[in-house]
């Protein structure tokens, strides 16, 4: 028996959902040879990252081990698979491989950070076309998601075949790009599947997925009937989606524009990349303010609520020289993913104050997810009749929802968060990894544990408080000390001034305080700011974050 | 024609969900008796409003005409109706009138805040009781909704009567409270209704409402088949809810424990008023403890990941010397509110981590609506057929919506969102009056428009920097300013140091700085402070909120 182990490392997007990355490897423990699958990022929330840009996976191990990396492979083009390509190559320095309209929007991102666009090389699909990465040999399997040529891994290792699906769905009328092929599937599996690293996010939805194709129909039904304009959003990656609403449009007698830099940008990929060949012809904005309402549909980013998409814009009033009005229908062919919903909402309702119409999908017509429910999961572990199904893609409750699944079709499962390294052969965790996420802040690379943004968090719940005080040269106290308040009520019990109470409350302490508290800074600081506090809190309820500026004349 | 009008103005709870507040009013144009309907609250979220602890509506309109009110009616007992009785009392100084459930409620928030209980007075249901209030004759019309003894009000005017639905449903099975009673209603809309001033919140839900009755059997169903503890969690106001859950807990064979404040304070309300007398009888925690897992049920606060609720301390570890582990099943019975989703998953994450099964409603089985549904609202219209249909408690888009809907049943609507003075005669709305959201932050009140939260938004985003400067005598800095960091990088461009970066650029600016411009505190702080940010900008790409101080030893 070798002495060679066939791990799997998930470093993002095992035990969340968004910022994914996954390390394979082979080789003596400790000295694999390594590839990456997926550089994803993930996004901010005010709760736990305001003001964050980008929140992007701790690649540390990755970095210090960067001799031992292959090769990259991307999935596919959403940000939370190929985000991080840009940020992170430098420290990776590996070759990145992916299909032509992933390698499209990832070579943008090189270039972007002023990297060669060689960088990334454009691999064809399997079985015709594949790549040897040391001990591995990795193709891209087209598989049906919600963005163009979503691929599969199918990695063949001295050990055995591992299949890593990517995020996937099970849909044979996908519009623009490859039906699911079972007769390619049946030959992913003919040699047998070691293990199949399954997307779990769907796992609770309990109907099968529903085809691409089912929304056509409906949306055409929609801008036939709407008596004004029609303003749609989804996903601008989903290019089919896009196409499918474009296509609806014409089919009603409307001319399409796209607003949105992401919306022109995709369409503009899987035009260069070959991949849509029949997208409608489009209007530009200026050509649009001619065009009698009921004949014009618009097209636009920010199915999320984002504040500077298009359908923000618009809710906001004039964008681009265009302004929905009474009469007008905007449509949301898109889910709202958890966390966005009072972003979502509150542009409803501007559109609503507007005498906008605004149709969601709440009733299922008009939208479908990209991702494989329970029983398509189910099928893909039968097609595929792994020895170990290995969850990835998800939150906690996914992947273990998705074991028990695997249980219940008789496939053992192992489950893996991020930093848990599992050993394939032995299907047990064997090492655990320090992981984490780095928060790019404006364009500083920030830890999550650094406690920056922390301290903003609590300057938000608690406010702030800047104390400064002069010290003679005698460490003498000159004059009193003074506060400023940021964030805090004026004015604290029976209406006194805040800054004035707390001004009093210290010069009253300071005038009793010990010469030694005096000359020493550390001590003066920390009472100073225990006083500020205390005092605050008596004042107004709140025990505000303080900076104590000690000036020493000496 | 008299010169009296008859007037309604929201001032809270017409377009938003929550901080419900009414007021109606008769009599010469700005000399009306007014009658205020609820004093709800709101609750703040990180995104718009971080480190606020509740939201009032702003009622300044309301003080100022203090000496014209007859009278406050509650209609029912949630937070966002009668949340702010204890705070605003003082500014209003009417007698409040509740039925006995929520007089038991109220009278627990007047007498948190000092005031005597019998600001607060029991009225009994319509048509045997009411109360005369100035120019109107008010009465409590019991109706259902997810809450004991919630009612609408029957307001008879010297121009005729108006109906406010408060919140509710029409649910003839109600469990705990009384069933909606067509003939009670019948007898409402008899005389003519001159306005619905009717409950909007789930027009958009196309279905009939399901009863309270029908969720009974499910949880049932599942206490029976969980193989260990049990813990459910729903809205503790809901108490035939929490009476259903203990009852299938008592039925499978479980000790029932309650855990959390609000949920021992309402099950304790409903008792003592007497509309809960078959409660089952339940253990204490002590008590739980020593009872086997299969065999216990635990009702607990917090169905909306609420981070000090019992739900979210389970998730955390122990609580009250409980501890959920592997096998034991955690319910929500309830819906998730939306912009709650991000508190509600992380919970759920945690209970999977510990092996725990998670169920919550998605399959619509363990919860349903406290609202009328769409059907159900133009059952309502059909019912009192109205001469006006006035949409209240919703955002936009729901007023908006119910204006249709009653368009359709023929009956004439009139969009009013808070500060919309509606004359009732005329169907039009009269005046605009300034409203707005007062803050409870920490114990001072903050206006919503004061700036404070946003400058505590700001500096979440931003971060903060103190630059600190002393000036001598002669109007020279003495030495360099001086630049504390708070939630900022601590490094900037090529990992120099950001705090001495700042200062570095101060200082030589300093030294350049015009003799005037160090004189003149204002415009020295303002440069200063432009200076900071845009130093920051290139060194982090940030632009931090700035405070500077000062000191001159002149």
């Amino acid at each position: 028996m070798s002495s060679d182990r066939l791990i799997y490392l998930p470093l993002g997007g095992a035990g969340e959902i968004g910022m994914n990355c996954y390390v394979y490897g082979y080789g003596p423990a400790g000295a694999e040879r390594l590839i990456v699958v997926d550089l994803g990022m993930t996004f901010p929330d005010m709760d736990t990252t305001p003001g964050v840009d980008l929140i992007f996976p701790d690649v540390s191990w990755l970095e210090a081990r960067k001799d031992r990396i292959e090769a990259i492979f991307i999935t596919h083009a959403h940000e939370d698979h190929v985000g991080a390509v840009g940020h992170y190559w430098e420290k990776l320095g590996a070759t990145i491989h992916c299909r032509a309209f992933t390698a499209n929007i990832a070579r943008r991102k090189m270039s972007e950070h002023g990297y060669s666009e060689a960088t990334v090389r454009t691999l064809g699909a399997w079985p015709e076309d594949s790549v040897t990465a040391g001990p591995f040999t990795v193709g891209f399997v087209p598989i049906s998601h919600s963005i163009p040529e979503s691929s599969s891994l199918v990695i063949d290792t001295p050990e055995g075949r591992l299949v890593h699906t990517g995020d996937f769905k099970i849909d044979e009328t996908p519009g623009v790009g490859e039906p699911f092929d079972r007769a390619l599937w049946a030959q992913v599996a003919e040699p047998g599947v070691k293990a199949l690293i399954c997307d779990s996010t769907n796992v609770f939805s309990a109907h099968p997925g529903r085809s691409e194709a089912s929304v056509g129909p409906e949306i055409e039904g929609l801008m036939k009937t709407a008596p004004g304009m029609v303003v749609a959003t989804t996903f601008a990656s989903n290019v089919s989606r896009v196409r499918t609403i474009a296509q609806a449009g014409v089919a009603a007698g409307r001319s399409v524009c796209l607003l949105g830099r992401a919306m022109r940008r995709m369409i503009e990929a899987a035009q260069e990349t070959g991949i849509l060949e029949d997208f409608p012809s489009v209007v530009s904005p200026e050509e649009a303010k001619d065009i009698p309402r009921e004949n014009l549909l618009l097209v636009v980013t920010g199915s999320q609520g984002e504040r500077r998409a298009a359908s923000a814009q618009l809710a906001n009033g004039k964008y681009m020289g265009l302004k929905m009005a009474e009469g007008d229908t905007f449509l949301f062919s898109s889910k709202t993913i958890p966390g966005n919903e009072r972003g979502v909402i509150r542009i409803m309702n501007q559109f609503s104050e507007m005498g906008v119409d605004v149709i969601d999908d709440s009733a299922d017509r008009y939208h479908v997810s990209g991702h494989a429910n329970r029983p398509d999961l189910k099928e893909m572990h039968a097609i595929c009749q792994p020895a170990l199904v290995v969850p990835m893609h998800g939150e906690h409750r996914h992947l273990r929802e998705m074991v028990k699944l695997a249980g219940e079709g008789g496939y053992p499962g192992v489950l893996a968060v991020n930093g848990t390294m599992v050993d394939l052969e032995v299907a047990k965790p064997v090492e655990f990894i320090e992981t984490g996420r780095v928060y790019l802040d404006g364009h500083a690379h920030v830890g999550q544990y650094d406690g920056i943004v922390r301290d903003r968090i609590r300057m938000a719940l608690n406010g702030h408080v800047t104390v400064t005080l002069v010290i003679d040269e005698d460490n003498e106290p000159l004059g009193d000390p003074w506060c400023d308040l940021m964030g805090l009520s004026e004015t604290g019990r029976n209406n006194a001034d805040l800054a004035e109470a707390l001004e009093s409350a210290l010069g009253s302490w300071l005038q009793k305080a010990d010469a030694k508290v005096l000359r020493d800074d550390t001590t003066l600081e920390k009472d100073l700011r225990t006083l500020t506090r205390r005092t605050a809190e008596n004042e107004i309820g709140k025990k505000p974050e303080v900076t104590v500026v000690i000036s020493r004349l000496s």
